[in-house]
């Protein structure tokens, strides 16, 4: 009954120790550590390296730990089992709050108040109501539809974009490749919380910028792009804010993490960044939750929030 | 039938535009127009010049532009005559807009992530979630409950501090000077929404900013004011900035506006300012809503929402 963890890019310690409350009678290991592989029967896991996890016969199911799970689908020999994407409330409010807080810092002109409080000057702008945004959201999971629920509370007008076709009360539903051009007229601020596929690789380029609604409250598009960083093709929004097409920009996630230094995402006008901080996983809640689902799955309850493989999500 | 608009410190012009789009039946009039006094029913006003007021011989009510009414509540020449106090929906939205915004800025810790990317510095701090936070809402009206309501929403634990008892779901609510202490040390971020009282003149000073909870998530006591400006000591909050007993803050509202040049505010640590911006009134929402309540009032409904002189809002 050991239960295994495998990351790399950050230190495991407080997942292990977290683990460990979570489940005292449970044997938990680190990847690396001397142990029998033939005990493990689960692996919770963030990008491990691939091939590793085939290397456990009687492993029974794969927990991602992290909203994504494209570093676990691109591993061409991923045993053919169980992965659980894990859905968790605390982590999709932490994507809400990041959502909320970027949106309202472009629709609320921080960074003009921001630069006029630097130079000390007291300049007031008119102000939109909420209701005058249209902010669209790409991706309509837990986290899209979390995201839109606070969003609507606020006042904002919502629509969302999905690959296959979703409904919501209070939003716009457009769904796959015909329904792309109407959703992006109609969007003043574009939140991507697109999970990274085929299809999704290098979605947000010039093309989808430039179809944006260029008439809207804000004086031009805003882009937010918390999903992966590898949908967006950061060179053209580069291009895209020097110039003005886009008004402004907020991104968690890059093509590469840490962004390098030498990316001109660091000095891109009205652009802010977070360092991959969206949604960070909690180890306690985290490890509680997953040691609730394997305890619910060994009582003969099926596995939840299961990745359909072929999707890719 | 005349409505008079008197306004200082604006220019009244898209008022004026807006109410008679509003009301083409009506004759709409600026002070210092020339006009027949003894015509006008109604005034809409932002701090007009004392005494003004009791000039007009068969003025039957008086509107007050913007949700605090110490403008007029201190005019001795007042007219005994209904004062309106604006409740709409859209000034209510646009403060709360404000309220989430700043709450997220500091629990997010957006001013280490500015500075990180200024420096172009890859900086990720560990994140509490918001069930962790608890903030303290001043002034449970309209303003008051609608902030509590969408930052219990997006999961924060929400206190609330008013003069007087009031309840509100999912909200512990202290009142009176009693409460004020037990209020203070249960809160990680406080919000002040007060009206201008004689009561709550100088109220947040150094002795309530030291009574805040210090063991709180955000490493320090957080306080935003979008009340009013003198129901805060500035001295004590830029001193308790510069020693860290404060760890940041956010105000929309001076002792003295424009904020001047001068004051040590603009260069205080950690402080987000903006320039009365919270809730403006947006003209064409509140002329309809106010020539709205002008044609319900001559069919013969009371007037809602009037101001108590007594308790001064």
């Amino acid at each position: 009954m050991t239960i295994l963890v495998a990351v790399r890019g950050w230190k495991p310690d407080h997942w292990i120790h977290a683990l460990r409350q979570a489940a005292p009678d449970r044997t938990v290991v680190l990847a690396g550590d001397d142990f029998d592989p033939a005990a493990v029967r689960y692996a919770l896991v963030w990008k491990p390296e691939p091939g590793y996890l085939k290397t456990f016969e009687k492993l029974k199911a794969i927990f991602s730990l992290g909203a994504g799970v494209d570093h676990l689908t691109t591993d061409p020999d991923l045993p053919d089992l169980p992965v659980v994407r894990i859905v968790d409330p605390d982590l999709t409010g932490r994507m809400t709050e990041w959502v909320v807080l970027n949106v309202l810092l472009h629709h609320r002109r921080h960074a003009h108040y921001a630069a006029a409080q630097a130079a000390g000057n007291w300049r007031p702008l008119r102000q939109w109501a909420a209701g005058a945004v249209r902010v669209g959201i790409m991706g309509l999971g837990e986290l899209g539809r979390d995201a839109a629920r606070a969003l609507l509370a606020l006042g904002f007008k919502v629509n969302g974009w999905s690959r296959s076709e979703k409904r919501m009360d209070g939003v716009d539903c457009f769904h796959g490749t015909e329904g792309l051009a109407p959703f992006l007229a109609g969007t003043d601020i574009l939140v991507s919380l697109l999970p990274l596929t085929a299809e999704t690789e290098n979605l947000i380029d010039r093309a989808v910028i430039d179809a944006l609604a260029k008439d809207g409250p804000l004086g031009g598009p805003v882009i937010l792009n918390a999903g992966r960083g590898r949908s967006l093709v950061e060179a053209d929004l580069v291009d895209a804010l020097a110039d003005g097409r886009v008004k402004g920009a907020s991104l968690d996630v890059f093509a590469s993490e840490p962004l390098p230094a030498e990316s001109p995402l660091w000095r891109a006008p009205n652009l802010f960044i977070t360092p991959h901080v969206a949604a960070e996983s909690d180890p306690v809640a985290l490890s509680r939750y997953v040691i609730g689902e394997i305890a619910a799955y060994e009582t003969g309850r099926p596995l939840r929030h299961l990745v359909d493989r072929r999707k890719g999500y």
